[in-house]
């Protein structure tokens, strides 16, 4: 764990869960003015006047979705809290405020939990997301972050996943396969590590797709962009789980299918040279992979001209009719049928 | 545990992440108008139109806040959704709405999930709550729920903790120190039950103490109650920890002192027989044993008529001047200092 060289270890339970609690939220300024009282009472009161609400939850559970041994308690704040803004840009919605639970046990010192804190803080104020309230307790074993994100949008910019019809084009934001590439790195020099604690890790030149790994950020700048040039996506999604699991729900959610294009799929070449050494098809990284946070969405085809301008959007494929499945043309002209192999939690 | 003995048993992993959320919410019904888009997008989409919003969350965690050994998982999820509800009230408004976070080991089969939900559905109707989000996944061990419930008011009936003044009353719903005594006797039974196995439990005659600790109640009638009557609280907090913690929280937030009255604080025939078989003193019960779930609030001193008027609220002491503590005044008058000695789960 990262948190072990501390100068100073302080107990939760020196603390108390109201010390803690203070210690926590003391630096919390408000900044969104649809928050009008954050931490300190029962709820929190928010004021989205004119706008409909967009609510979503995520959980990250160490040893399931984190691995402290090469995950800084810093980045792992940051990760909570974006990839919970990219489920409301996954609506077209903006991100304003969030709620966090927090379980750790007796293993973490009140610094660690600060540390956590500091990278939610962090995340907070680059996607100006107010932490509003929270609950902060004690586990058995572990650490356990859930947090809840509330949004908004005016009713008519909501995009929902089941918008898309035939002839639509599938895009998707950035580049896919590099976070599960960066996992795989973090995962190769953890076993190296453990066979031989001496051992330097070999991680030069993968800074790309390591912090696609460790600290992904939502794409809320993709919804300004189509917003200001005129797009409103048929449907959308944040690709949390692998593109191929996403396309899978937007196809169910929307009564279609699909064709996408291996040769459409956008790949950085830091991923490309990690794919490379692993000996891996990057569309398999990309399929199947997960935690790229970027958007896969739908656009009408009289947004294509208007949609090619725009840099770091590719236009992956397009919607067909309901065949009840969905589909890859490969390089190599074969039509493969997609398949939800996306990461799952529940498999862990 | 209570799922032991089970006729089937479904590996969680056997249904995927999705399918065990497709099981788990095929039959959710939104009942609230507010309720736009439930379960099924990356976030539930709400419209408060003409109200504040209101959010909370609580975290309940395994060994910490329930103990499966006496604790039917259906009374957890139940419960896992009135504390969250009692939080909505305690600002004086309605809640709607509830995302759910669920992380459970693979000691856990579907089956067992299933239960919590139904626990958490018939709160949800009996609260008129409707659950339009979650996230369920895995944990290494041990049994994690998250609920953020999202509510509602009208801007000028939120009641914040800050509101009291000088020469308020200090007012309680219900019964104090059941829940505690129930927490007590299935300790109690617990214990008697490693020491020997073969014996049967003695709890006839406690339903009513037992029934407050397994499934507490929120107060929304209150709430109401209060509304018809034309009283608005200046200030109101809910009774998770203990009366002496929140009336702690209140004074602190409102730059108070406050005096009760021990002879004032309403107890339960069952909660004083049981206070007394295990002698304990049924005011400390009360101040310091927590999870009554009763509101706790200040009324103007010209809402006195009204408020005596109402069966089921305790006027228990009036609001001082800003002294820096609480005092109660025992029946043999003395006075005593009240201290946050409230149940806290960071000290589990």
């Amino acid at each position: 764990m990262h948190i072990a060289p501390q100068e100073t270890r302080t107990e939760i339970s020196a603390l108390g869960e109201f010390g803690l609690i203070d210690l926590l939220t003391k630096n919390i300024e408000l900044k969104n003015p649809s928050s009008l009282k954050g931490v300190g009472d029962d709820a929190a009161v928010l004021d989205h006047a004119g706008y409909q609400t967009l609510v979503s939850v995520d959980l990250l559970v160490e040893g399931v979705h984190f691995d402290l041994t090469y995950t800084p308690l810093k980045h792992l704040g940051y990760k909570a809290v974006a990839v919970n803004v990219s489920d409301i840009a996954a609506m077209n919605g903006e991100a304003h405020q969030i709620v966090v639970g927090l379980a750790a046990s007796n293993r973490f010192p009140v610094e660690a939990i600060e540390e956590i804190y500091e990278g939610m803080r962090q995340a907070c104020k680059k996607y100006n997301v107010d932490l509003v309230g929270g609950d902060t307790t004690s586990s058995t074993s572990g650490l356990f972050i859930s947090v809840t994100v509330i949004g908004r949008a005016k009713p008519d910019e909501i995009v929902y996943r089941s918008g898309a019809s035939v002839g639509d084009l599938l895009c998707v934001s950035g580049d896919l396969g590099s976070a599960y590439m960066g996992l795989l790195l973090l995962e190769r020099e953890k076993a190296a590590f453990k066979a031989n604690p001496n051992m330097q890790p070999d991680l030069e030149g993968y800074d790309y797709v390591l912090e696609r790994q460790l600290k992904p950020e939502p794409r809320t700048d993709i919804v300004k962009i189509l917003r200001d040039a005129g797009i409103k996506p048929t449907s959308m999604i944040d690709i949390s789980d692998g593109l191929a699991s996403e396309i899978l729900h937007l196809c169910k959610a929307s009564a279609t299918g699909c064709r996408i294009y291996e040769d459409k799929l956008p790949f950085d070449p830091v991923m490309l040279n990690t794919a490379d050494a692993f000996n891996m098809v990057p569309a398999v990284a990309a399929l199947n992979g997960g935690e790229d946070y970027e958007l896969l969405f739908t656009i009408k085809q009289t947004d294509f001209e208007k949609v090619r301008a725009i840099r770091g959007i590719s236009i992956i494929g397009h919607i067909t009719e309901n065949i009840g499945h969905a589909d890859m043309v490969t390089s190599d002209n074969q039509v493969i049928e997609l398949t939800a192999q996306g990461w799952d939690a529940l498999k862990g």
